[in-house]
């Protein structure tokens, strides 16, 4: 199923003028060059090790990269020897300032029906405040959607906790529509709450497992609106908090935290580069992000987009194919929380009146490749398509448009066409944001597809575009 | 992505002779129809931890159920509970003998540098002998091919363990294909060396992984030639022997197994019926196999596959679908050994002559499903990528002919159209035949969209066959 089809050069032995012509059908060479290149791609990912054992570096040694903390800074260190090894040209650094949110201290939370109390697995949202030093405690009202919280009105929501407990609807195939369905929850509970004189909120854990995982994420408050604390509880309890309240329903939930958020502070983003040997002021980007949440090691959000983009590196080089344009391999700063990183590189494209041709984005784990999502005009999406008999042998049939990734995406405004991973998506919510997503999550062939998926796109584009 | 196409029922109102007629495309409505069904099946399916909680139970319980030991006969008794409770009509047995093979005490195994010892994990092939009390020490010699081991010849394998060190290829994206290209070393190893008058073998274990887990699977002796124990290591402990006799090629191998063969004894297929509708006496068979290697608790092999098919039944039931023809849903017994599960349900439809139009077979683990493979007429492979039209809906894209599944095999001396589930393979041989073949590492999504394929290709067979 996965034999490398035969080089059909085509050869016309020509006697002409005493000269002697070596005709190759210009096409049908190009073709078969390609799909050797992308064999050659595959092949070389498939067999090795090298950035799986990477991957396992950053998150034993990195977890909880989140922007403004040592382990960030060290990752980018990291992430530099890497890029080197893998042989780039240059590596550099952008300086940035970064939000410096800090967990602080684990958080608590505890249902109390009468004079019993039951630990739950919380944890603080990103940007979120505190709840002080004595913690807050009070009775909870439970809602599925903002108008649910409406029609409870102030009367019954001021001074209690809002919990709310909109699952994510399982029955999506792609389970990023199931998240985009539930994280207003996340991203805006606190504010809607506080509208209504709410104490606090609990938000169930975005994710389609359940088990004792919290799920943190960033939440965003609204300057016009007070601040309250805002947690996710893990979809197991927040399950048991929905029956406690059910049969008693005057339980009260004690909450916990001491997170705060300092000044800003100095990071960067890390770029590498393959210079073009054509056009070396013409850009073609690839990236994922270095910072991941601090309740976790990060291994596929993003290290794995990271891994992919260091190996695709790598890739060009063990292939030995120099690119036509220069290619950025780039470690975003500061996804999770104000996408820092991404303003910064855009910026300075912009106001280095730079020419990026194309982008690529992994930040969507490092599960088998289905297909990439597209940004770009018709006749790139064409294109796209065309070079998918290639991606096809490796099991890459999706191809779908409008969506590329948070880093990239400032590029848009350059008319820089850019384009996403979608590894296949079923597992991603069960390690998302969590404690769960643990190297030993990451297979090392899914991710190698990835990898080998991004180096040939990068190829295609870069003999694609001038 | 995942939205249910509306219901285009095109409507004619046409007046004719003082008559009101209400046209209806049927092609459309069938089509629209067909679609509503499967989005009901997954739908249900991913709304449900129903199975996959059985699935646990099952490996919890009784792991290491190889055919002839008490915890096979543990699972069928699991197994008829579940088909009951997912809503059986009937569940019965059928009675056949199976091989009883015994490994025994742990197997041990060493290297032996000079008057060092270093252990290594291994286990015994399936069917292979013990070693004797005192176990075997001897030189190896290791080999990758059989033209490798010819070459060394009596004078350099006589009295020497011969070790197969042929590593599965990677560069294959189906990894079926890089276990095919390798597992000649298990199945035909030993009788092959023992020509040269080897007194063992160790073969690398079949996985693509580097780890330390040993993965057995069945060995084959030759009536006419000694037989010679017959061992798997770990690859990464094969990484190992082969870098010692590199540098010290004088090192031995201590191994020891007591590991035997009982006399056949009396086990079942345990078969649940649906009764159908219109021709209750034509057959669609969906299967797995409730055996499964006495090394490992068998999760995705082909725990994986049992809870599809029971979990198929189930769809049936909460859909509220009444099948034409009767479908069967059988737990097939030595699936690992000598397919004898197999045999009888083939050789009982035979003897009953009973009409089986089509079976579906599921033991390639419980991963996010790709597609399907089948044996059947071009007919019916058309029909197969028709419907793929939904089935693509849900991420399956690939649909190749010749190839179903072991147990359903034999059907097809019936004319019966074969269909095996294929779920993409990345992982599966990371698990196969070995420890590490656990409950967590089948994901609830992935396995519960490998249901709804099963069960929807199972509707459309039952609507397509008269």
């Amino acid at each position: 199923m996965n034999m490398l089809r035969c080089i059909n050069v085509i050869f016309f032995p020509i006697l002409k003028s005493g000269m002697l012509l070596f005709a190759t059908t210009g096409f049908s060479q190009v073709k078969d060059s390609d799909s050797v290149v992308c064999s050659k791609f595959f092949t070389k990912a498939l067999g090795s090790n090298w950035v799986h054992g990477k991957l396992e570096v950053l998150t034993k040694y990195y977890p909880s990269r989140l922007c403004g903390t040592q382990a960030s800074l060290g990752a980018l260190d990291w992430s530099e020897k890497c890029l080197i090894e893998a042989g780039a040209d240059t590596v550099f650094r952008q300086s940035l300032l970064v939000p410096s949110w800090i967990r602080g201290n684990p958080e608590k939370a505890e249902i109390i029906t009468g004079k019993k109390s039951e630990r739950v697995t919380v944890c603080t949202l990103g940007n979120s405040i505190g709840t002080g030093k004595q913690g807050i405690t009070a009775g909870v009202v439970e809602v599925k959607s903002l108008e649910e919280l409406a029609s409870l009105g102030k009367e019954k929501v001021k001074g209690k906790i809002v919990f709310f407990n909109l699952p994510m609807d399982p029955s999506h195939y792609n389970t990023f529509m199931a998240y985009g369905g539930a994280a207003w929850q996340r991203t805006r509970g606190a504010k809607e709450a506080a509208k209504y004189g709410a104490t606090a909120v609990v938000v169930r854990s975005l994710t389609l497992a359940t088990d004792t995982f919290p799920h943190t994420g960033v939440m965003r408050y609204d300057t016009a609106i007070v601040k309250i604390p805002a947690f996710c509880i893990s979809t197991l309890h927040a399950d048991t908090l929905s029956a406690r309240l059910r049969s008693e329903p005057d339980a009260r939930l004690f909450l916990y935290s001491d997170c705060l958020t300092l000044p800003d502070t100095t990071s960067y983003n890390v770029i590498a580069e393959l210079k073009g040997s054509i056009y070396p002021e013409k850009y073609i980007t690839i990236g994922g992000h270095i910072d991941c949440w601090d309740n976790g090691p990060g291994a596929h959000d993003d290290g794995a987009g990271i891994a992919h983009t260091i190996e695709a590196l790598r890739l060009f080089k063990e292939t030995g194919i120099r690119p036509r344009h220069t290619l950025r391999f780039v470690m975003f700063m500061d996804e999770e929380i104000d996408q820092r990183g991404a303003k910064k590189y855009f910026e300075l494209a912009k106001t280095k009146n730079e020419i990026h041709v194309a982008a690529i984005e992994s930040d969507a784990g490092g599960t088998t490749p289905i297909g990439f999502s597209a940004d770009a005009p018709d006749s790139v999406f064409t294109k796209l398509i065309e070079w998918s008999t290639h991606f096809k042998r490796y099991g890459m049939y999706q191809y779908i448009r409008g969506w590329s990734g948070v880093d990239i995406g400032p590029l848009k405004k350059l008319g820089t066409s850019l384009f996403g991973l979608m590894p296949d998506s079923q597992r991603y919510f069960d390690y998302h944001h969590s404690g769960n997503d643990t190297f030993n999550q990451v297979n090392k062939r899914e991710l190698q597809l990835g990898s080998a998926a991004i180096a040939f796109l990068a190829y295609q584009l870069d003999k694609y575009y001038e």
